[in-house]
């Protein structure tokens, strides 16, 4: 039930979050969050405060939709996990090109998208956190490794 | 399995994983991180980039240790709920008090902590992420929903 095949309709799954973003679709941004259990969804934008329930997500989604002309995103070191039977956790970073700094947006953020897969078995988006990056370089994990010791 | 007395148990481990790391304590940090599967273990400290893998996961914790005299969090709106059997996810705003001003960090993140059941019955916490929130005010949610605008 979570083999590679498994792994590829999460990954999909994942980048439909981004592309009804980048294509400003409500509708498509509706589909991708989960319907199941309405008041579970959470989502964290980079430096907003935390949003709960579907309708303060989709909201949410919409006021960016309305407040942004051009946003593609460029997803790297994407990975898969299922912490259980019909869930699955994407971890990835995003590289966030637009065209409004007034998003006040990193241009980098790291984000966990936890997926629950409903009865019709497709993957539905329970909770999104976007962490903007501010660290200036790309060598955090020799930072923590040299500081740590042992 | 997933009545009153789980979400107990998972807000008690979501608690131990603050009073660990103000405790300063490694062992108990490794014993709130699942082991089943250590390279799926994420973590994002506010502003930083992805940590993947039980070592670099632990070894950043550990640098966060060593560089800190005095840390104290208090965690507010905490939200639990439960995606799948043996699996759960806490939402909550963390409140930070600390000596340094060298972390870098926001007083305030908002975070998800995924936690799994294992095999005792535990609850260990396969991921960390916890957000910046860059924004001055408390009025997100209205300002996402005044943005909507339909």
């Amino acid at each position: 039930m979570t083999g590679p095949g498994e792994a590829a309709a999460v990954e999909a799954a994942n980048a439909e979050l981004y592309a009804a973003l980048e294509a400003g679709d409500l509708d498509r941004m509706e589909a991708v969050w989960d319907d199941d259990d309405p008041a579970a969804l959470v989502c964290i934008h980079p430096g907003w405060s935390m949003l709960r329930g579907r309708g303060q997500v989709l909201r949410s989604w919409a006021a960016i939709m309305a407040g942004t002309s051009y946003i593609q995103f460029v997803l790297t070191d994407v990975a898969v996990s299922f912490p259980g039977e019909g869930v699955a956790l994407v971890s990835c970073q995003e590289n966030i090109l637009t065209s409004l700094e007034e998003l006040g947006q990193a241009p980098r953020a790291v984000t966990c998208n936890l997926f629950r897969r409903d009865a019709a078995g497709r993957w539905r988006l329970r909770a999104h956190v976007a962490s903007p990056v501010l660290e200036p370089g790309e060598n955090d994990e020799d930072d923590a490794a040299g500081e740590a010791g042992g």
